[in-house]
Parts: structure tokens; C-alpha cells; sequence
């Protein structure tokens, strides 16, 4: 199947459904009527639908190198400008198809996936079948439009050796078996974002150190259907406010469940394992991989989306409530204006800025990129908190769409108007607001920027360590001085 | 009656129901059955209990004046240090109960009511029978421990002078009618925490100016039993997460319930009107009354609860995760124990400085008092980011307290537990992090405190003009430069 | 005279020498000579001496459309978007030069000036010989390389009509006669840096208002020889340290002096007059002229290099004192390469976003330029402060450059040296850090920055009213409601 | 000597002068006379004036327990709350003569000693001797008034054993010989705040490690005369701006010169040996001396007094600009207003607090006095950037004095003043808040107050680790949830 629709997406989830766990209870039946899963799956169905629409196929997809039929347009390594250009807008359409709220839209992995596979070269050294293994499976997603998720870390108990020694039992995951089908995994892996509603799942954890063995066995990176044998899906509380899209404009259709994966001593065949025991190699490829540039392209189109629906809502707001002219409000919304302007130029600078690298990728200058990446993180969360500070006592006072409907409506609607806004008009964009800033849905996503590729220290280190040019600097002081 | 017990307490807000609307339904029966209000009355009847129990009561009530019977200690008119003491004592343990989630525990309008009634003489010269209304009114609230809400604002679109322009018809709250029986009000009034659990309401809205008439039909203040025909309570959506105390140990006990009150015309009899037309009276009572000095005093108590709590609640984290060496870990904490500190200097402050003043009240010095109040809305919401930034992934992955009575349990023993804790232990303190950091019920608290005694131009403003003895540190200037 | 050298800059400096008045003293002689200017003048002479040099001139001039004779890049209204990089390449050679530490380098007057007479034709309507002044005045300027200062702004005492209330004699400059050679002004301007070393001066204060007056004496725009009779400069304290570079690195070259401007009826020939009495039209000139956008454009030139140059010391002092591991380290540094990112991006997204205006000049865009204005300021003193709390005690326990050639040299060589430098290396570097974070002319850079395009008010008014597109967002969110 | 006046500090620093070094020229003659010291001496000279006024002296002294003569009241050992309150009101006496700008007031040596000697006893297992002789040393100190310096931290490149690494020849400081006179000691420290006018000099550097050794040659504690043969004072240059009081109130009194000195293998005779070789022992008496609680009384003071006198000149500022309404005017004040609330009730807190330690002293509870320590160096900082902000350009265009007597004084005279201020007392104002903020004299202080204590990771650990009582709030949320 070349690019799919959105029945093709849904049909193929709720046939191949996974086991997932849900408040004790396993999902059984179709995922996509399950009210957790529903708003999301109903979104992403719509998105898929639109790689084949007459006025967007085109930006949408490419003709497969291997049949000529049209495949997701993320799945397209960039060699070319144009090509980071067509990326660019094509991500954008999802984006604003979403509001940047899923961040796992398909194009996350689709492009991730990309990134590794055109780097696959560099396994090539290690095991030639390793690289073989992963180019094949980037083709079999693209041409097969793989709906993927994927983990990369662990949960605490689990993470640090220095924690281990706490616990009688060792828990980080690992290979307990190699055999001549494949390896077989015990442990568990965080935050696995939409791993209910995807058809596959790549796993590639941050490797562990291990003394004193030649393999290993904390090293590993594969992919494997969502619904192989002893896996299992255990999700966090849904977030879904409710159906009605007025109560619930986001969380209604954007509320992506994460999960925890538990591998019980799941076989994973050889032709889905791509590294698998040497560390140093696990660490370097998502260096080298580039891993970060190219999913921050995609990222980009995400946050800038989100930025402009935040300031859309924000300026709503004041208006609304005929703030315009007073300083304290015009200094929050010029910090929102400052950030999206910031984050656009980023993206400008990235793509213009961008060479060829040793796989042929058209790599975006990683610079910006790695300052935004550090950047957005800091500003999500003000920009939140910027929505609680204009809109004070009115996210927590809101009526419930059906209290229009009863025969309370007529003294609402006349203590509640807004500038411009009728009662229910201004009502619905109070609970946009409270979704954003007050509802569970909202804390989560805030919490979600903040650690998105992973917590300060670590995004820091990223982009001073990878930063290159910083000798023109200091060379430039030491002229200056001498 | 005097000091009720929690039966007491329930059975009287349940015989007189008000008028109560929640999402387009009006509430019917026992309210205190109702899933939206148990948690709260609940623990509120607790907290009534309390004034009963033989280890407490001498702590929790004082001897009526009237008929010597114990009421209430936090109606006392302070006169001494030692009843500031005594105040002080006994908030401490209801807040110690509540570990300052509740914003309208009862000690908050018995106090509010207090410092009205202590000031009652400054209305003399307006109309001795007001000032007779109020102390009176006092008296019955305190020998028959009326729980009391209160509201002092208006919805936005009622609220502004520059913005009843926008709109043909005007909203604001005003005195319609005045008869041999009382005044009639017409008019909305927000946010009113607690109004649909409680016996009585004190309306004082903040006067809105009116050009021309003699006698101002916006201002006025009164209160009435809250189930006094055409009035009508509209409650925001309940942020009652579930019963279980594992999964939501807060929303399941201290979610106070906010509403929308609307008098549609309702009569207000004239031995409960207390202020009615005089635009600068009503101004300066707030001021004269000291209002903002008393009902600080038990907010302070309330808010060095809740900051022990959060204290106690990212030290546990801080174990569990194992992260007391982490230097940002460190500094984050110590944002915390120092709030704690200022908070404490700043009561011990307030208490020691307390001098008579003319309406016979110990009072304390307000000017900790008013800095306080202006520094824990900023620091509250930090102390909460603290928490998101150091429970990170982990606020967001969090199974539910049925995943461990199902089959999937062992792999969560396994994989969630923490240092000193098992998994469920674990997972118990993650979703009390969630709740406070993550969920609608904290988001909810955020906003509530940021605005706890108005946005902070007013706050700033009530401490900048009410600041004393600057001259002081001017005039050391002005000798130390001439 | 075509662009001219740096002896030609002096001599004429020295020649046409206003009344300048210093420390109570007026300055005499050769200015060039006075150590308050001499770094400053040596530094703007090796400017104008590049360009003449073989390598830049190409760079640093066109062909006057008078003569054919090279005349500075600067003065050069850009029509295409070569024009925009042409002037963005030439304005930041000078920047690399000065570091960013000039505030007045000459190209920032010389885009100013541009970019009003490129919209003159807007005076043509209120007088068509105000039009024409501006055009012949900037081509006077252009053709002799004139040396220019401004004036927008007038001491506290002047500026607000609210304020004069204060005092008996009204202070606000105005026009206090009309003749036939001119008008008589009377008044003083603030902020004139390089007033007291530049040919000319701007004058074109903020207009205050004026009841009743058909004509109000308080609008007025013009440009007079510095050396005009009845004009006085009254300078600040000069910020040079020394002569020695080592010990004062940037002072030494870098201090531009601020004055005070006094015109005590000073005649303003009808020829250099180009505003006089129409209050709205000075308001709206200022943006119809989109001076802010122009002069953006060098200012983010300057700011850039100046950022550069932080980063280098920045870099410097974290590798001599070996702190490239401390985690709170990394932090800053990264903050620092964030900046650096943004404001190149920024810079980047406003020439390729730039469009011909209605005056023919290809303007660029200035929606991030107006970001870069309200950031800017911002993170300037951060950087700064940053400087300080990586530099710490090092920062003040410096010796002098005297020190080394003392006999005690062999123990500070000893106790002095950092990791990759020997002690009088490692000490120049922190008199740089010093003069940057705790000099006075640190200091003085610091709220220069702070204020460069007024207060933060003003600022963020000028970006929240001049955001252009907002409507999409606002509408975006409106269909994502309906 | 009891209590000395200032004429006998004056003579007696002037009659030991020390090597000093100063810009690469050996200090000679009467340092009292020096345009570096001369400033700083007058005013201490004051100082200790003070504790023979007879208003004053019963608060500034108490009964030798050698001779009942007069001592130094900040010698005494606080026994009892009485006690800590006199040494408080007599630290705030001293502290409103300088403001606070002194960080090496008398008092601070005066309680350092005070708190080590009280704790001599743990020493005494250790050696007798040395117990012996830092309480002898205290004595001398005591009986006879002596001025104190103090080192604890050496130069970057000797502190850090990694540093070390770097260099060929290892420069930390050493005892290189024991013989029977004393320890020979071979090293530089930092930063000896007023060094060159002390008579003695405490060093007790923070102890480096040190392989294999049993007695560690980098730990040691003594104190000798600071003209010690082979000891050497060098200065940082000095940032006294003049002499003039108007033109730098600040500089021109309060201008405490830091130095680094230098011990060339100098003889310290075994008399003044207070510890030696004991790595464990040198760190544990820091803490059980608690020599941070006691200087942390002193510290409070100063900072009090300077927060006061911050807040008077801010006040002062806006009032003379016409600024009280502007909301983020009164925003910027609030935050100082809260400052000084804050400081005086952690204070407060401290003293109320207090309780016997095993050395008999009554000892202030260190809680709120370490969360002192942790916010004044955040809070100082921002208390100076809203001076900038507050100031604006009027902190860059400000004349000199001598303006005032020239000719072109009326003009000053007329467009300088300000609201309730002349032109001449409006200067002066801006001449104190540029000292505060622009000036060197206020950028060494914002660098010396954020390092007050050792860096803010240091001063968090203290805080942190140092926090008792912690295990009551973790208690309260284990049993909440369970």
C-alpha cells in the first residue's frame, strides 16, 4: 500500500490491535470507538485522508523509487534545497492540521526513520546485515505508510546503574537470549506516545554501560509490530475531557495516549535488529545519524504551528476582554509575538543555511535547530503561563456547553458576552483557553515540551558541545587583545 | 447551635439546598451524596469534628460573650497577642487538615466576618442601623457557626465602566428597586468558592462608579441565606478526578467547588443590608476594616501549610528518585525551603509587630503581611514548574490504582518502584505529584492562588500605598547627601 | 568631499570644534588631543580610513549619483535586495571593527538620514521646501561624508506636560520666534552620544502636545552644524580608564561621550528646517519614514558583532578556567549561543522577507527586526550578568598592566595563570570581562542597551501596533472553533 | 587598649604599614593619606569613634572579663537573647553610618573570631595548644580593638587539584617547613577586603586534598600581623571616583580595597597556629564552630541597612520623576519593599529562634539566616537593575559638580531639576544611583554580594543540606497517602 487513507489507517489498527492495558482493564474491540482513542484516531484518520486529496496530494507524497506510486512525502531524504523546502510544507500542512499538538504526528517518525536509514552506512562497518536490515525496513514504512512509534528510554528504576544498586534485581532491559531467530528482550521503555494506535514500534534506548563484557547486553536498537507476542501496552489516565468539541476543543480530537512497553521475553527476529551490542556504536549513530537535525525540521513545523495558535488564542482573548491598550497585557503578547518571530527566523536560517553531509542528505544547518530545540522548551510553558495571567478568574468560572441548552441560557448570556462575542462564543474560547492552561490535557502537553528531547541538562549539553564555528570567537577576542 | 460537628454541618447544607445548576442539570437530593461535592464536605465535616473533640476543643473555640457557650476561636476579635496566638494556633491545625488546598475553609469568612464586624462603628455615621446589621449579623454567624462564602467581583462584561459601552444593554450588579422590605438586586457575581455547600453568602462587590445619581445603584453589601429565592448558583465543571484517594488524594478530598451567582431579582430584607449607595464608604471599609490584615493572617497559615506540603512532596520525590546530589535538584529545593522561611519569618512578623488599633483589634503589622501576600502568587506557581521540572517523564507515565489489583501487576512492581518505595508507593506519591502539577484540580489551584487577593496590580498597589514609615529610609538618603 | 579618510575626519573635527563643556571646564584645542575623546576619535579615524583601503573600498562605497565619486555604502537607499546584503556586508565590517561597543558609529546616522529623505515626498503635502530641505541636506551629507549626531528625546524636567504642572517656568525646548532666516529655538536635548566629535547635528524631538495653538512651537525637525552659535554640549563624566590597552581594553577606544544639548536661541536657518509646527505629521513622519525599520538593519549588524564578541570572552574565560564540565556552566554558555542564533536568524528572516515600500526602497521585513528591538535589550544585560557570575571573584581581585613590569611580577606569574594562558594573558582577559560586567563604561553600556530604542513600554508597543498578520491567527483559531 | 577611637586606628595602621603594592608602585608615607584609602579610613575612623560617644557607648561596648575596661560589644559571646539582641542593635548602629556598603566592617571580623573562639574546645582533642591559642589570640584581639582581615579561597589556579594538572609547578598554598619557631608558609590568597589597612590577618583557607600524606601540607588556619616580614598586600585597582562627596557619595567613603596576598615563605610563629595538617578537623570546624550563623547575624544587619538605604534612594528617585502612578513603576518598588520585609523578618525568625549550643552560645536558629544567605545574592542584583530601569537615561547624563560653579550653571539650573528637587540636588540623586549602579564602585559591590558567601552552588549546598527539621513534612505527605 503506497500512501494511505485514513479507513486504511484505522482498519488497520483496530485489526492488528496490540495488548494494551487501560485502568486495569484490557482494550478489547475496535480501538478507534474507544473513547480514549477515538478523538486522536479520528484526527489522524483525517490527516491521512488528506495525502490524497486532489489539492494536496501533490505536496503531499513522492513517487516511490521503487514503484512510482505516491508515498508519504516525509518518508523523502532531502538532497536537494527543494526537497527541504517541499518537507517543510508539507509538514506544515499536517501542523496546521493539528495545531502542533500531537507529537507524534506521522510525519515524527517517518522522518526519524529517514534519518537513520540514510545514515544506515555507517552500521556497515559493524555488520554489513545490520545497515541491510534497516534500509529495507525504512522502505517497507514508506511503502507501506507504517504508522510508527517509538521509545528511547527507560523508566527510572531502571535507567541508572547507580540506582540499580538500590534494588535486589537488576530491571534495566536487555538481551536475555540470542538464538537463531532472534534476540529476545525483557524490560520496559517510556513514554511511548501513541504506541496504542500505532502498527509498529522502534525501540533504540539510550545504552547502558556494562562492565567487563564484550557484548553488551543493555545495547540494542530494532523495530517490531506493536502487536508481537509478549508485548504489552500499559496506558496512562485519559486525558479526553469529553466528546463535546466545545468543552473539549483539544483533548477531543489531539489527547495522545502515551504508554509504558513492557517486553516480556519478546523474540525479536534478526531482520528487525539493527544494532545489538556494541555501545559505542549505539551511541555514535544518533549522533551521526543526524537524528536530531532532521527530526527538529519536523519539530519546527510543529512548534511554529503551535506558537501561532497560542497567540491566535491570546489575542482572542484580549480582545475579547478589551485589553488592548493596557502594558502589562501588551508586554505578554509581544513575548509571545517575539517567540514566534524567533522560532520562524530559526527555521528560515536552518533551511538556508543547509549542506550535504556524507549520506547525501541536504542536512539543515543544526545550529539553530539545536538553539531551538533549547529555546522552546523555555517559552512553552511561559507562553502558558501568560494565557493564565490574561485570562485570571475567567478559566476557572466556565459554564458547561449544556447550560446553553438549559433554562438557565438567557441570564448567561447576558453576564457573559464578550467583546465582539455573544455568551457562548466567548464561553468556548474560555475553555479553549482552560484546556490549554488549567485541564490535565494542557499540563500534560506542557510537561511534554519541556522534556521533549529530553530534560535541560541534556539539551544543553547538545547544542554547546555541537557547536561549531565557537573558535571564530574567541579567536576574534584573543585578536582584539594581542 | 453553637460549635457544630460535621453531621451538624452536612445535614444543614443539605435541608436548605440552594438553587444549583451543573452542566445544564440542577442538582436535586443530597448534595452531600452528590460525586462533585462528597470529597469536599467530607472533609470539611472532619474539620468541624475537630471543634468537638476533647484533645482540640479548648483549642478550636472560645466561650460566647452571649451565652458562654464555645463558638468558634476563629470568630474571635483578636485583643491581645495572645489571641493572635490563639488564632494562629487553631487556623494552623485546620490548615494542617487541609494542607491548604481549601481557599474557603471556614476559618476564612469567620475571620473576614470578624474584622467587618470589629469596624462596624466606621458605618455608624452613615446609618447606625447598618452598623446594628452588621454586628448582629456577626453575632448569628458566630453562634450558630454558619458556614459563609462570600463574592466581591463581577463578570467581566458586568465589571467595567469603558466596557458597558461594547454592550446595548447593561449588566453590571446594581440595586433595582428599594421597598419597605429591603432592596432588590439584580446583577451576577463570580466566584463565588464554596457558595454551593454553604449556609449563607456576603455579597460586597468593589464599587463601580455612577455619574450623577445621588445615591449609587452599584454599590451596596449585604448577605443572605444562599438558598433566598432568585438566587442561583452555576457551577464550573467538577475537577473531581474519582473516589479513590490513591488515584486522586486531592481532587477526592479538597475540590471546592466555584460558582456563578446570579440574583435575578432578588429580595434583600433591610436588617442584612450593611452598605447601600455611598460609593466611598464602600471603598473605604475595605480599607478602615482592615479586612485585608485579618483575613491575611489566616491565608498565611493556610499558605505555610501548603508550602510545607509541596516541601514535603518534592523531598519525597527528591528520595525516591535518588536525586539529592544533583546540583540543579539542589537549587531547585532550596527555591522552596526558602519561600518556606519567608513565609514563617514573615507570620512570626506580622504577629510581633501587632499593635491596637482604634476599633479595639490587636492588629497585626500588616506590612509582612501585604509583601507576603504579593510574593506567594509568584512563588506558588514556581514551586509547582519546580515540581514538573524535577518529576519530568514521570508525571505523565502514571498507571492507575487498578492496574494493581490486575494480572499486569507484577511487571509494574517490577519496573515503577523507587528508592525506599515499592511501586505502588511509587506510583501513589507520582499521582499525587500529577495532581498537584499536572491535573485540572491543580491547574485550578495555580490560577487560584495567582489571583488569590486580585491580579498583582492590585496587589502591588495595596502594598505600595499602604506601605508606612518609607519616609524613614527617604529622608536617611536626603541626610546622608546633604 | 567623497568618503573621507580618518585624518580627514580628525582635522575636521578639530577645526569646526563646538562649545563643549566638561567637568566645568570648556574644551579647548585639538579635541582629538583630549584623552575623554582621543581613543574614540582614533577608533572612528581607522573606520574611515577602510574606506579608502584597497581591499574594502569596493565594499565600503558606490558611485555618488551627483558625481560618480565613491560616497559611504550607508548613505545607499536600498532598492533591491543586493542593495540590503551590500549594506549589511559594509555595515558589518565596521561592526567587527568597534565589536558593537559604538553606539553612534557613523553608518548609524547616515541610515538614518537615509531613510527620511528617501521619504521626503511625505513632507511634500504640509510644504514642498521641507522636502526639498531634507533631500538637499542628505545629499550634502552624503557627498561630504558628513560626521552626524541626534537628538529625539529631552530631559525629564521638559518632556511631560503633566510634569511642567511642577514648576513655574515651563522648560519643554520650542520654537520661541519665526524670522525671516529662521527659527530661534530654545530648549535642551538629551542623549546627544558623539555630540561633542560629530559636523552636525539632527535635532527631531518626540512632539509634545499643545492646546489651542494652530501651530504648535513645540514640533520642530532640523539639522545645524554642531558649532552652531548659541549651541552648547555639556558632557557627562568621561568613561576612559586610561590609555593603557591592556588595562582598559575597550575604554580606551571605544568610549563614546553622551551630552547634554543646549540651544539658548540658537537660529536654525529656514533651509535645515524640515518639520515645523504640525504635530501629527512629526508623529506620523517617524513611521511613514519606517526609520526604525532602517536603522534596525544596522543596529542588528551591531548587535550581532557585539554578541559574537561576548561569546568569544565568554568562551575565553570558561577555557582558562577549565569549567567546560560544570553543568550551570554549559547552561549559560548555551543561553548566549541561543541569543547569538536568534538574533542572526532574525537578522536573516528580515532581508530575504524585505519588499519594495511605497518610497522605492526594498524595506526590509520589519516584523522581526521589531522583535529583535524588545529582545535585544533583554538578554544584553543577561549576558552581562552572565559575565559576572562566571567571572566571580576574578572579576575583582585584578592588578594592573604596571604590576608586570614591577618586581612582584614573578609572583603574580606564579598565582595568576589559567589553563592555556600565562598570568599577564589570563589577567588582560579578565580586565576585558571587567570593563564588560563591573566598569563604569560596562555599566553605562549596559543601560544604553537597556534603553537604545526607548523604554520597554515603548518598545513593546511599537512591535504589539506595528504586528502586521495577526488577523490570520486569530482567525485560525476562530475556524478551529466553528 | 580597650575600645580605641578613630584617631588610634588611624595611627596604628599608618605605624605598621604592611608591603602594599598598588599599580606597580610600593605604597609609602601615611596610608591614611592616600587618595585610595583615605575615604574608607575617615569613615571607619567614625566607626570606631562611635564606641566612645557617650550617647553611644554603653551600646557599642561591654566589660572586659580580663580588666572590665570598655571592649567591643561585636566581641562578645552571645549567652543569652538579650545578649544577640545588643550585638544587634549595636551591628545596625555601625551598619546605617555605612549603609551596608562596608563588607568588612569591624563587627564581621569581630563575630568571626568571637564564634571560632567559643568553639576552641573542639580543638582541643586535637591539640590543646591550638585551642589554647586561638582563644588567647581572641583576647588579644578583643583587649586590644584590633582591625581584622581575613582569606579563606586561594587563586583559581591554586584551588582545584584538577586544575593543577595544567600547570608544571603546583602554586597552592603550603606550610613548606615546620621548624621550631613556627610554619613556614608558601602561597597567595584571595580576596583580603581591606587588607592594607588591618593590623592582623586570619587564614584559614579552605583545606585541599591530598594523597598519602599523613599530615596535609595545604590545611592550615593561623593569624598574624598583617606587616609580617615576606607578606605582601597587592591591590586591585581602586575605584574611589574622587574626592568629591557630591559627585561620588559612595566611592569617596566606602571604598574597601580588596588585595591578594602573598606569603613567600613567611614564618608563622607556633603561638598563632590554630590549626594544622588535619584535613577532617579543618572542615569539620568551620561547621561546628558555626562560624556562618554568627557572621550571618552581622551579615543581616549590613544587608538590612542596605536594603533600607536602596529603597530610599529608589523612592527618592521616583518621587523627583514624577513616577508614582506608573504600574510598572510600582511593581519594580514592590519587589524592594518585599526585599526588606523579607530581611527583617528572616532576622526576627533567626533571633526568636535561637537556643544554647554546646559551646554555651545562644545561638540564632540558622535556618532563616542560611535562607538569607541564599536570596540576598539573587535579590541584591535586581535591586540595582531597577535602579537602571528606574533611572533610565538620566543615570547616563548626569554632570559633574563642577558644572554647578561654571557658567553654564543656569542652564543646569533650568532643565536639571526635578519634582521637590533642584537641578543641583537632582544631580547629586542621580550622581548616588549611578554610584549604585553603573559606576565600578557599584559593579564591584554587585559582584562582591553575589559571591558574599561562596558561589551559589555552595551557598545552596549549605542551605540544603544544612535544612533541619525536613523530615516532618516528608512525614505529613507519607501519611496523608497512606
Amino acid at each position: 500500500m503506497p500512501v494511505k487513507n485514513g479507513g486504511q489507517y484505522i482498519e488497520r489498527i483496530n485489526k492488528n490491535l496490540p495488548e494494551i492495558w487501560l485502568a486495569g482493564e484490557q482494550v478489547k474491540g475496535e480501538i478507534s470507538e474507544h473513547k480514549a482513542f477515538k478523538g486522536l484516531m479520528t484526527t489522524q484518520s483525517a490527516m491521512y485522508d488528506m495525502q490524497l486529496e486532489d489539492k494536496l496530494k501533490a505536496k503531499m507524497s513522492y513517487a516511490s523509487p521503487l514503484t512510482g506510486d505516491p508515498v508519504g512525502l516525509s518518508f523523502l531524504q532531502p538532497k536537494t534545497k527543494k526537497d527541504l523546502a517541499a518537507r517543510r510544507e508539507m509538514m506544515q500542512i499536517w501542523a496546521n492540521t493539528h495545531h502542533g499538538f500531537l507529537g507524534r504526528a506521522p510525519d515524527y517518525m517517518n522522518t526519524s526513520l529517514m534519518a537513520f536509514a540514510s545514515a544506515a552506512g555507517y552500521l556497515e562497518e559493524e555488520n554489513p546485515q545490520y545497515a541491510s536490515n534497516l534500509r529495507q525496513y525504512y522502505a517497507y514504512c514508506r511503502e507501506n505508510d507504517i504508522t510508527l512509534s517509538h521509545v528511547f528510554i527507560q523508566p527510572k528504576a531502571s535507567r541508572w546503574p547507580s540506582f540499580m544498586k538500590f534494588f535486589e534485581e537488576p530491571s534495566a532491559a536487555r538481551v536475555i537470549e540470542k538464538n537463531k531467530d532472534g534476540i529476545v528482550i525483557r524490560g520496559a521503555f517510556l513514554l511511548d506516545t501513541q504506541g496504542a494506535t500505532s502498527d509498529e514500534i522502534l525501540v533504540y534506548p539510550t545504552p547502558l554501560p556494562c562492565e567487563g563484557d564484550e557484548e553488551n547486553p543493555f545495547v540494542f536498537a530494532f523495530a517490531v509490530p506493536s502487536n508481537l507476542p509478549k508485548v504489552r501496552f500499559i496506558c496512562r489516565e485519559s486525558f479526553v475531557g469529553g466528546e463535546s468539541t466545545f468543552n473539549y476543543p483539544l483533548s477531543s480530537r489531539f489527547e495522545e495516549m502515551d504508554t509504558l512497553v513492557i517486553f516480556d521475553d519478546a523474540l525479536v527476529p534478526w531482520d528487525r535488529v539493527f544494532i545489538c551490542g556494541n555501545e559505542e556504536l549505539a551511541y555514535r549513530f544518533f549522533d551521526e545519524s543526524r537524528f536530531f537535525t532532521h527530526a527538529s525540521t519536523q519539530i519546527m513545523c510543529k512548534n511554529i504551528a503551535k506558537t501561532e495558535f497560542l497567540l491566535g488564542t491570546i489575542e482572542s482573548m484580549v480582545e475579547a476582554a478589551g485589553l488592548e491598550r493596557h502594558e502589562h497585557v501588551v508586554e505578554k503578547v509581544t513575548e509571545v509575538i517575539i517567540a514566534l518571530e524567533t522560532l520562524k527566523a530559526l527555521q528560515l536560517a536552518a533551511e538556508k543555511g543547509a549542506a550535504l553531509d556524507r549520506w547525501g542528505s541536504m542536512l539543515p544547518n543544526r545550529k539553530p535547530l539545536l538553539a531551538a530545540n533549547a529555546y522552546f522548551p523555555k517559552i512553552y510553558p511561559r507562553m502558558i503561563e501568560i494565557i493564565q495571567l490574561i485570562g485570571s478568574s475567567g478559566l476557572i468560572m466556565i459554564p458547561d456547553e449544556k447550560d446553553f441548552d438549559s433554562e438557565i441560557h438567557g441570564q448567561l448570556d447576558r453576564y457573559l458576552k464578550g467583546i465582539g462575542l455573544d455568551a457562548k462564543e466567548n464561553v468556548q474560547l474560555s475553555r479553549l483557553a482552560w484546556e490549554l492552561s488549567v485541564s490535565a490535557f494542557g499540563g500534560r502537553q506542557t510537561v511534554y515540551e519541556r522534556f521533549f528531547f529530553g530534560n535541560s541538562l541534556i539539551v544543553n549539553n547538545r547544542l554547546y558541545h555541537g557547536y561549531q564555528g565557537r573558535e571564530t570567537f574567541k579567536q576574534r577576542v584573543q585578536d582584539f587583545l594581542s
